[in-house]
């Protein structure tokens, strides 16, 4: 066995593959087919264990920093290097010549980002915890290890398993292969067993911390994506003290002559609040990205992901397009017109979503509204509310997939592009659904008992039961099929007598646990899509009837400190560990963010309107309503919609990246071989 | 004479120096002043045409474009290359390994940009109009080698001029010294004449074109800034027909029943208008920029700039702190005190202004509206605006100053920031003297007669004043130093007989023509403002107005398009030919745009409720009316105060600035030297 060799170098990856049954066709022509991919993995320089489930059979693949390093360079992933960052203490290298004087004479903390080469490691960075490759990196290299393995040979390899036979055909990929003919079930990342123990007792079971979490711990085992919603989660919770404080003060004391004025000084805290919140967090998230070593430049959309993704599509698209360099005008007018039907279809697209949301979801939420306030009888209210239940959860989801469907027939250029159009789609239907009946208790009707009632409901007892669901389903998803198998070994073992495999073993465990995947599908986004669905509609629900109830502040705040440990406990114990995501923002979630901030500010002036003038007094004739109505409207158009025309020309984008990736792309390797002293290295290459 | 040898070389720069009058101290010891600076000027490489004036004395300045370039090379220009756009037409280099195929086999226009070097100038796209540099470029060039003239001899050189002695000390700057001791008298950029005539049939007297302008043939002349306001104005003035025309349609059609609800509809459409205008505006602007090679990150607020400026700002204050790597953390925390106490003295300026304007120009502009609606006696009203017209000269003028002081106060890190912060504050100021008296007549009195009166007034009347002031007075400014000077001369010549000199030689004459200055101080901004001002002004007027008076965009689109030429022809023929900045949009200006946006959306709510509610029979009470301007408070922090908190702390940014111009330091010295081949100059340059 070679585990003992990578002390160090834990089993990340899981491959689990269908066991071998049948042995009849015995020493026939062709080769194993497990033996192969084992053999392969082996020859890639990847650690192979295998083990034997109840009826699949495991390989645990592990991987030495050598064989990353060899991955990453092939991969040419961009790290960030001591380059630029040593220059002060360092004496000058030989290569500086004056004119580079003027910026190397400063002294910053960050280096330069280099393509990663593993003869000049010692240049780049290390992580916080030692090791040289994050989490995400690590992942990318191992997928592209396992997928990258084809028939270097002349001629076809004839594998077999379970009596049937078939061809590697020379130039595939052997995984691929593999997956067609469905001998590789799945491949899934391993969680580290010390590492899993160690966060859950310093994070999960932490319970004593409230707010605080070890954050860059969070990111060293589960990369960017999650580690930012926890932060984001963390930080969230720790300024909503402020108003949960006030919000009580407020429910609890009496102000006596000047309760007319508290309520609006309530508002007016609390909007501002969220403000400076949000922009608050955008720091924090920088300064996070900063601290991860990870170059993201605020503003232009996410330039991180751009390098790794979007490019490859800007080149594909340009690449169809044959003779650009020619004609130049013709090219940049095919670029726009592509632009703009692109642009035209998201915009059927949503308004098709917007459209059916208002002409079926509306109506149907008013009515239901309108019947439970004209209905008297208590027992006829409960079955009108558990037939609404039923109907919704029905509706959300053909809502889901119609939004899904629609954004693949959208030609977006990147996966990020698609996933925010898929959460503002998705999040549409959920604002509908959470805040329209409450409204019309509340604005149309003026009750606000009804409001009140519905809220705290919907704060404590649907999240704690959303709460318990979430780490419940998944254990009865697992146990469902530990159950199935070891029924079905036994029903098998009847049969014939196989030798005694191992029961349980750790991996297969980890197999039986679910997936960590949005209810909404699992292609485009992971679980952390319900976990933000739930905090926006939240905040929604505490910010938008903020002057009708002040301690739902209190609420969210109790019910985010327990949600945090929750949250850790369900990604730490009851799931696979999820596949790890670049996205080093909270992305689309922020803007509806803000949007829940104004439609706020709205919603409470109308709150206040019917506090305060419960005679009736202020009557708002139609006229002056429809021009209150235009105006608000009219500042919707204003800040919504300019974001329909794009600033800047795709074309002007494209040459803007291409210059970025070009001069790093060209100059990354050179350097570093000068600096690394290597000139004749360098000298050989060009005298190739 | 070398003026021969230089033929496409025009005379670009003119220095001004005093005339030698006194030449009673002979060939005493000491050289002559003007002999040594022509002598240094030829020297460095420019050719140089000794002129007599009246009574000053001109160096016309011209450079060879192999000066030209030296001096780039020298300040580290970064120019747009062929590089990377030229991949797919040539065979790839030899040292193009496979690891650059990636991205090596697309083929976008867009090369990198690298720092100019003359041996490689081949690899560097040229301008449109076929020369190397742009006359940004160009004038950055001259005055690099206009200032960096030193004494590089061992002791001080003794120079005399008109009687005095003084000493040109070692490493001394030539012109420091001569402008120091008043010798110099200025240095401007001298018109081509021409490209002048030129630019003057093809542009200024081209008045059928209307909105089209040769807006290539203006960057080439008069660079960046001007350009981009040229081509804002013409698109302004094309998107204004369409305004104008329904407006004007509204005006004389009679609409029968559906007259309710024309204006309403006219007041969407025109915002809607307003807010696809600016989005496609600032799509036009990078566009330009893109077609004249200009990087410019949108979103990233001017990258271009940073890297001229703020960058050297960063340094600086990062030499203060000396040992910035070892203690990361610390010197974050003192990064980020600076930056908070540098906000905190922005924002204590801003309140200032804002307080000032509310406490007492507010008061002001209301007393003098309410006089003018109530005084019946139209003398009296007439005495009394001219009264107010004086005040308000005044008035802004020492607005102005203070904003300027302030602005001088706070240490803000670019002169980029500084100029936005005058616009803002000097707009706040103009904001409340133009629209303030007019909302209170068309608001509280109803009084729409006054209103449209005002309008008119000034969309016409001062506007078509305006011009002929900006096309008078400077004419008026030159004649009268131009009779200054003979008047001058002529007494002069009577003491004692000189040579007969040229009279009125074209570079006297433009040293006659004022300066392109804005009318509240030169330092930070250009005559640009003035004009951007009165667009913005104007823009408020239609806008905020446009329910109470649709036909105001007929008249301004008229006007706008006397502006555009009656600018060309001020720029053209009035003034001496601009400095030319670097600027890459309209910047702060945008900005106003917008807020002027939201600000209509507000007033033309308020003037629909005046227009139909003529009898107040929609009364609204002070409890709503409470509440509706808390919401608008409220939106406006929502939007307008989300900027106070910066999305990114300062050492973040810090360290990504870093990371981009360090990066492009030290490549494109080396790759430019391996794309032409002299391999055998890297390895010397790596061995010294």
């Amino acid at each position: 066995m070679e585990t003992l060799k990578g002390k160090q170098a834990a089993f990340e990856i899981g491959v689990v593959i269908h066991k071998r049954v049948v042995d009849d066709i015995g020493d026939s022509y062709g080769y194993d087919c497990d033996e192969v991919l084992v053999y392969e993995f082996q020859k890639v320089g990847l650690i192979v264990d295998r083990v034997a489930g109840l009826h699949d059979e495991f390989l645990k693949l592990a991987a030495p920093v050598e064989v990353l390093g060899q991955a990453a360079a092939e991969l040419h992933l961009k790290k960030r290097t001591h380059i630029g960052e040593t220059t002060h203490d360092n004496p000058t290298p030989p290569f500086y010549l004056p004119i580079f004087l003027p910026s190397s004479s400063c002294s910053f903390v960050a280096g330069v980002d280099l393509q990663f080469e593993w003869d000049e490691s010692e240049a780049f960075i290390k992580q916080s915890d030692g090791s040289l490759f994050s989490w995400c990196e690590r992942f990318r290299c191992y997928n592209h290890m396992i997928y990258g393995i084809v028939n270097n040979g002349e001629s076809a390899v004839v594998l077999k398993f379970n009596g049937r036979k078939f061809n590697w055909e020379p130039g595939e990929s052997l995984m691929w292969k593999l997956e067609t003919e469905a001998i590789v079930k799945e491949v899934f990342p391993l969680h580290d067993e010390t590492k899993r123990k160690q966060l859950l007792k310093r994070w999960a079971l932490n319970l004593w911390d409230l707010t605080n979490q070890p954050i860059d711990e969070i990111y060293a085992y589960y990369g960017t994506k999650i580690a930012t919603y926890f932060a984001f989660l963390g930080m969230y919770t720790k300024w909503l003290l402020f108003p949960a404080v006030f919000g009580l003060i407020l429910q609890l004391v009496d102000f006596g002559s000047l309760q007319l004025f508290v309520l609006p000084f309530f508002f007016i805290c609390i909007i501002s609040w969220a403000v400076l919140f949000f922009q608050f967090w955008k720091r924090k998230n920088s300064t996070l990205l900063a601290r991860w070593q990870i170059s993201y430049s605020a503003g232009s959309e996410s330039a991180y992901k751009y390098m790794d993704t979007e490019w490859s599509s800007f080149h594909s698209s340009a690449a169809s397009a044959k003779k650009w360099g020619e004609n130049k005008g013709k090219e940049n007018e095919k670029f726009q017109r592509e632009e703009w039907f692109g642009r035209m279809m998201r915009f059927r697209n949503d308004a098709i979503i917007i459209l059916s949301i208002i002409c079926l979801q509306l109506p149907f939420e008013l009515a239901y509204a309108h019947l439970y306030e004209s209905i008297g009888s208590d027992v006829v209210k409960f079955g009108l509310t558990a037939g609404y239940l039923f109907a919704i959860q029905y509706f959300t989801q053909i809502g889901g997939k119609v939004s899904v469907k629609l954004i693949k027939d959208e030609k977006n250029k990147c996966s990020e592009y698609r996933a925010n159009s898929l959460v503002y789609k998705v999040f549409g239907l959920y604002f509908m659904q959470s805040y329209i009946g409450i409204l019309y208790h509340a604005v149309l009707h003026r009750n606000f008992m009804t409001l009140r009632q519905v809220i705290i409901q919907r704060l404590i007892i649907s999240e704690v039961l959303e709460n318990l669901m979430e780490n419940s389903l998944p254990y009865v998803k697992y146990s469902y099929r530990k159950y199935r198998a070891i029924r079905h070994k036994r029903k098998r073992e009847k049969g014939y007598a196989g030798g005694k495999h191992i029961f349980n073993s750790r991996i297969e465990k980890e197999y039986f646990k679910p997936v960590y995947a949005a209810s909404i599908g699992d292609e485009l986004e992971d679980g952390l899509f319900d976990d933000f669905l739930e905090l926006a509609l939240q905040f929604g629900m505490i910010m938008m009837f903020a002057c009708a109830f002040p301690p739902a502040f209190a609420f969210a705040a109790l019910n985010n400190i327990t949600e945090i440990r929750a949250d850790a406990l369900k990604i730490l114990v009851m799931f696979r560990r999820p596949v790890p995501r670049v996205d080093a923002t909270i992305g689309a979630w922020l803007n509806i963010f803000q949007f829940l901030i104004v439609v706020s500010i709205c919603t409470n002036c109308a709150l206040l309107v019917c506090l305060y003038d419960r005679e009736g007094k202020w009557n708002i004739s139609p006229g002056l309503a429809a021009i209150l109505i235009m105006e608000h409207v009219l500042l919707l158009i204003k800040f919504g919609f300019s974001r329909i025309v794009p600033e800047e020309p795709d074309w002007v984008k494209a040459n803007r990246m291409k210059n970025a990736t070009h001069a790093q792309n060209m100059c990354s390797k050179q350097l570093l071989r000068n600096i690394s002293g290597g000139r004749g290295m360098l000298v050989k290459a060009n005298c190739n």
